[in-house]
């Protein structure tokens, strides 16, 4: 699935779609402030009271602006229901937004994907602002903070570098001065939080350590918990409520030695990292890109502090170790099944005219859970039919599912929670007659994922400066996609997970990290591609040098033929393809068997005959060529024998 | 030529041959200071009185340590001898250097290729230190300099950039403060500053609008000035003593409009400035890359300055006009006739035994005076024979310089500055047999400067995310090299023209651009590789895009065609080399020809015969045996039409 923030290239372009669809099923869906009274549809949530009882907390503590960001303390990219502080203020229910609340203002910035839902879910106590970047935002608060205004927000919300930035976009303001304003804001829509399961394996945030997962947040193993660990003591803040006594075994609970977890209230975190760093001597070093700001403006003085741009757990969390690599493959295997089960039954099932894009997602979502060690999807399955799978992180609701017919294109992004992987794939199916284009530029899309599996670089290159060979086959046409080109991906953990990938801020490639290639092509109001694999990076033998890499791809199911055009290829790249889909029978064919998946089994042999190797039209039309003149020495022998 | 960051990669691996060689050449070149009496060669300068006159100048101020760059107030790549600073305080004449004076200690900082020059030229009141990293002058002032002791420096001489730098290695520091130390050090050994030169064009630093050049820094045709450009005004500040009356005439200086350049003297731009940035209302905007921090730390308050990294007449600079095209073009079509007259003269002179490194440099530079139009070098021509060819910057001496013979691969990278532009080019070629390993490494160099020449992008993609193209086929191999892929290059100015190139901090590409393309190999003590060209950034069309873009080779030499292994070549890439090839002809010949240079015509169009399309090597096998077929097929067809 490609991340949110290397979507946004391609939100303008897919934005106007989404409004012509949502304008066509219904009179009039979204709110009309313009009118008197204004006209809102049943979908709009009233916050008028809501807001009121916020501007009247912050009168008292001359807030001038306050601000409320969609994410929660962990800084995390899913939040739970409990988190949805901007779906509360707004009743706007979309995955991205911030929100900025004044006594006479109240302004919901998000993204193009977003503006027809805010439009039906908003009352007229809101503004959208449709330009979704900081320096909006820092506009917004220029115009309407006056000089001396100070501006809240929950420092629990912010990290570290939200707040670096934020800084140096409002110090151009005389006058102003900033506040923390600490109060949560007084909702809880759930407190149902799960119990932390003991079973399964690793901690969020400050700490890959414990190898421990709970259901906190959807499609997420994470659990709420901030982590202290020194050089003789670990301290672990969780809801005391949550934790069994077998999880107090597994984690040495009982003593207070440099191995044993003492477990303490999440809520005493910030009491005891205070009181932690008040002790002579001390230096406590932190990640700014998921630290929260509540707990890094309690280090104090300055010299007590120690920073990275990402925590040191999160960078040995981005490299696998044997075991991980090896049980992560294995994940990839049984996931391989599900999707190829659904590929294999939509080609059956599509040409009844029955089947819609909701009704696939359901198939492939069912077929994962029938797989040993599922524990659900890894996100909301994309399912999207010809221009639908044109809009950035389309997933079909009842009022935009369209049917799957063989005249569309059809894309499934999809992924897996395993106990011993996270998984994420897609795969672009045509059951009818391709147009030129959509074979052309499926095949590059194709030679783009290929040029980047095949690439061989030396350790710690970063992918930032790989990703053109994803786009290279494209750009050769003029064409180009909007997002990223791939992301980490955890084990039983999320499926995002940063800092490994190919954007600018994700650091050096190492063996043994596992990153999404992913490259697209989109076609406005008419059809999405998208080939999406996940890969380990492994150590390869060169003729020469020593600590070279390369790319091992851990997806395993076949791209549709139909839609490849071998003579695009060059001879590297169909000899790459036939190699992985030699790799695809070796380690998938006998997964089939066990599980009995005998249409299956004949399935994925047909869809993964090798291809011939053509190399270039003209090398082919010379080959052919030669065969004729090798027939017709053939007949003229013959001839001048029997004379 | 590469540029000088670029290189510091390959230092560790080169450092130690030049020692060898040094070492080689006489008894005992370099100082030894732990002997007693310390030993000194004749080549080392006393400073002993330099460097007592110095530290009395710092203790009424009460300066702990003193820091020298080994730059100028225009923060040059290339500096005048006047600026020589580093050279007068420590006798070291090497290009890269820096220096920190205390009480007590004075240490040099320089790369790994200038360490045996430094033991030669220092005495034994310097240290030498061979980390030549930020953090380590940061480490050393750290350790040397109490708490709240002043570090001094001339704020001429440092970039705003710089200062940032360094102040967050100093913060760490409790207890210390910065104070500029405004004194210029007494030397200049040289006023012999030329007169600014009308006939020619532009200003460097703070601007590029008067299209003027001078010759105050050896091979850039650079003047020294500064200039406030304000929208009604022109200031420029320049040495009034050079200033003809055709000069004024030119630039309006008798006028105070808003076209009409209003000249100072040199040394009152800080008080102008001053009584500038105090007329209410103004605000400044300076780039931070190459304003100094003399001129920054003026512009006060705050919310009267404006930064951006480059300024923006760097930025307009960068992408050169229709007429600068043109005529850059015109210049490397009359370079390319020098460098083919050195390769063709090398080709039958070298079996003699009796041509050297420098009397290579010096034909090619005198092979370019001959030129219209001609200024001299751009830089000093690096003509390298066999091992020293693997050596970053390496250009020959009395010392050093190689016999050149059939048995050593031969390395010239050298440019010219013309009155229509500046070139830069490296051809590396074998008179003899080359080894495998030789064949091996050029052909995939040339497979590196290909691929990035012939790659179509998008219009503001970056070089950084594309230089890896120049490396790749290197790395198949486990082979690569350890300086940039490619610099700016200016039109009669800098041969490396920032912020144009393909390293992390260059900006994006747009058409208009130049830059070299310059790939390579280095074996330690063996031999260097390097092809290097200058292109120019062109629009392309492409089947579906718009604002796509590719890159127009202007350097016009064939390659060595005996290092080209053709079947390690893709067709696309022997396509393109033939195209290219193509172009030579078509642009060098009609010159030779004007200039009646017959036999360096035939040697060109033997030189750039078109190579055969082979493909793969398995390809070629089946065009052949087609041939043969064909031929059988005449023959049997003769037979039959006999009977």
């Amino acid at each position: 699935m490609p991340s949110n923030g290397g979507w946004l290239l391609a939100l303008s372009v897919a934005a106007l779609t989404v409004n012509t669809i949502g304008a066509a099923t219904s009179e009039r869906t979204e709110r009309n402030c313009s009118v008197t009274p204004p006209y809102l549809p049943s979908t709009a949530v009233n916050t008028t009271i809501r807001l009121q009882e916020l501007r009247e907390h912050m009168l008292p503590m001359n807030i001038s602006a306050y601000i409320i960001p969609g994410t929660d303390a962990h800084l995390s990219e899913y939040i739970a229901p409990r988190d949805a502080r901007v779906a509360f203020m707004t009743g706007f229910t979309g995955s991205a937004g911030s929100v900025v609340v004044t006594q006479t203002k109240a302004s919901l910035w998000t993204d193009s994907r977003y503006w027809v839902q805010a439009e039906r879910q908003m009352d007229c106590n809101w503004d959208l602002e449709t330009d979704f970047s900081i320096g909006s935002v820092a506009e917004w608060l220029i115009a309407e903070v006056p000089p001396g205004g100070e501006i809240g927000f929950d420092p629990f919300l912010f990290s570290l570098s939200d707040h670096r930035q934020d800084k140096n976009q409002v110090t151009i303001l005389p006058g102003w001065s900033k506040q923390s304003f600490f109060q949560h804001p007084t909702h809880e829509h759930q407190k149902d939080c799960a119990r932390c399961s003991s079973k399964s394996h690793t901690h969020w945030c400050l700490s890959g350590l414990f190898n421990m997962r709970g259901n906190d947040i959807p499609y997420n193993p994470f659990f709420y918990s901030y982590t202290l660990l020194t050089m003789d003591e670990i301290w672990l803040f969780v809801h005391m409520n949550r934790v069994t006594d077998d999880l107090k075994e597994y984690l040495n609970a009982s003593c207070d030695g440099a191995l044993c977890v003492q477990l303490k209230s999440y809520d005493s975190v910030l009491d005891h990292v205070k009181q932690y760093v008040a002790t002579p001597g001390v230096k406590v070093w932190i990640g700014t890109e998921y630290t929260n700001y509540a707990l890094y403006e309690i280090i104090t003085p300055q010299d007590k502090l120690m920073t990275s741009t990402y925590s040191p757990v999160l960078m040995a969390k981005a490299v696998k170790d044997e075991t991980e690599q090896r049980i992560l493959r294995d994940a990839h295997i049984r996931d391989a099944v599900a999707v190829v089960q659904l590929l294999m039954w939509l080609e059956k099932v599509v040409p009844n005219g029955k089947e819609t894009e909701l009704s696939a997602a359901e198939y492939v979502n069912h077929a994962r859970s029938k797989q040993k060690d599922n524990r659900g999807p890894s996100f909301e399955t994309i399912s999207a039919s010809g221009p639908n799978a044109a809009l950035a992180h389309y997933s079909p609701t009842n009022d935009t599912s369209r049917k799957l017919t063989v005249d569309e294109m059809y894309l499934v992004d999809s992924g897996g929670q395993y106990l011993d992987g996270t998984t994420d794939i897609t795969r672009t199916v045509h059951w009818g007659n391709p147009t030129a284009l959509q074979k052309e530029a499926f095949t590059r899309v194709l030679m783009g994922n290929i040029e980047i599996s095949r690439t061989i670089f030396p350790t710690g290159t970063r992918g930032v400066n790989m990703e053109m060979l994803g786009r290279r086959a494209l750009w050769e046409l003029g064409l180009n996609y909007g997002h990223g080109t791939g992301h980490g991906v955890g084990n039983y953990f999320g499926v995002h997970e940063w800092p490994v990938g190919f954007q600018s801020n994700n650091i050096p490639f190492r063996a043994g990290m596992f990153t999404s290639i992913e490259p697209g092509f989109y076609k406005e109001n008419d059809f999405g591609i998208r080939i999406e694999d996940v890969v380990v990076i492994v150590p390869v033998d060169t003729k020469y040098g020593h600590n070279y890499l390369t790319f091992d791809t851990v997806s395993l199911v076949p791209y549709d033929r139909k839609l490849i055009d071998t003579s695009l290829l060059s001879s590297e790249q169909l000899q790459w393809l036939n190699r992985y889909y030699e790799t695809i029978r070796r380690l998938l064919v006998p997964e089939l068997d066990s599980q009995g998946l005998h249409e299956e089994k004949k399935w994925v042999l047909t869809n993964t005959e090798p291809f011939i190797h053509s190399g270039s039209s003209a090398t082919t039309t010379f080959s052919s060529s030669l065969t004729i003149f090798l027939l017709g020495i053939t007949v003229l022998h013959n001839v001048i024998e029997a004379f």
